[in-house]
């Protein structure tokens, strides 16, 4: 499949590489066309990933994920123009706050009654959002067996049901467990997965390696 | 030991009824002694249970319990004077905002950056907060073993190590296993303890039965 990573940080070149190691064909999207770190990153792999703008990048997925800076985040959607109308947007972005030091927050305007996923949502209203990944750090996405067998919960949210089908098709592909992907129902359900991140920072401060949450019932 | 319980409703008389159990002495704090709650709940018991003012049952306590509802805990607080001094609060309760209807959220001025464990420590320095057991249904809160025999985890967090020291002590009395208690450090660990309850509620919504969270690592 022809799949969009918006963001050429950790989180979408973590989430490229996988992409492309999994025979898709990926484009990794960024302000500009000559942005060094996508193109450091696309002279990696021999085949099956080329870079582009934002704008390109959507225009070439056929779903696209939004890796980018929370604070950024909206603004970089509206460069991808009509590349994003009508697609399934995979949401792993968290508005970060860290204008105020640690521990950090949410941005006050994207949180408790808000989040980041509805705020995109709200922008896009013709592209499906769905919100997902976003609760652990970027190479357990992607490889969630380092962990306990994959045995921790990834949460997924979004107001189209057939999108979040999709998505999570893509997610067991990538290698999430059917039973570990819990549903938390329409975008609202961004406002939970992103503010566990004030939990997150905590356990991670006292937590050594790697770690998830899991449902327990 | 002498326990003040703050508070008459389900998550009050729950921890109220476990610490009778157990042999301690309880009194029930209410905003007046003649709090129909509070006599109706002390009659089920033949002793160690009593009842009285917020000042009375945390002169009485050596801990006391903060069972109160979040948008009152502070005032209720003010009420109990003098009788909270250098006395160790453990802060059950949560910031819940129930006038924008569902889904719930968090008081705005008590999340994010601020929380209700910090905002009552704020409020009286002199008392050790202890954040705990905010994450999860009342009676699991006193029968972990409900679930999974207990393999769950309940966050704790404050100020005073020695304090925390102490309700740790009684977490594992009450039934708490010593690796299902994860310290979160200082009492600014409130915001992700108290926040959390964003995605409690999504998880509720969408869940049959009894679940909690755990950190797995």
């Amino acid at each position: 499949m022809k799949i969009a990573v918006l963001g050429t940080g950790a989180v979408g070149t973590t989430i490229a590489t996988k992409l492309i190691e999994l025979g898709h064909q990926v484009m990794i999207g960024s302000r500009s066309k000559t942005n060094e770190r996508a193109i450091e990153f696309v002279n990696k792999f021999d085949r099956n990933v080329i870079n582009g703008t934002f704008e390109e990048a959507a225009t070439y997925g056929e779903i696209i994920f939004n890796c980018i800076k929370g604070e950024y985040a909206v603004n970089a959607l509206q460069q991808a123009g009509s590349g994003i109308i009508n697609k399934i947007l995979i949401d792993v972005s968290i508005p970060v706050d860290t204008s105020k030091g640690t521990p950090f927050s949410l941005i006050p305007e994207l949180c408790n009654t808000n989040s980041l996923g509805e705020e995109i949502q709200k922008n896009f209203p013709n592209t499906k959002v769905v919100k997902t990944l976003n609760t652990m750090w970027s190479t357990l996405m992607v490889v969630p067996s380092m962990l306990k067998d994959g045995d921790h919960t990834n949460f997924i949210c979004g107001n189209d049901d057939e999108a979040k089908s999709k998505v999570r098709e893509l997610l067991k592909e990538i290698g999430w467990k059917e039973e570990s992907i819990m549903d938390l129902g329409d975008i609202t359900g961004s406002r939970g997965a992103e503010g566990i991140l004030l939990l997150w920072w905590k356990i991670w401060a006292v937590t050594i390696g790697t770690f998830s949450i899991k449902v327990i019932n």
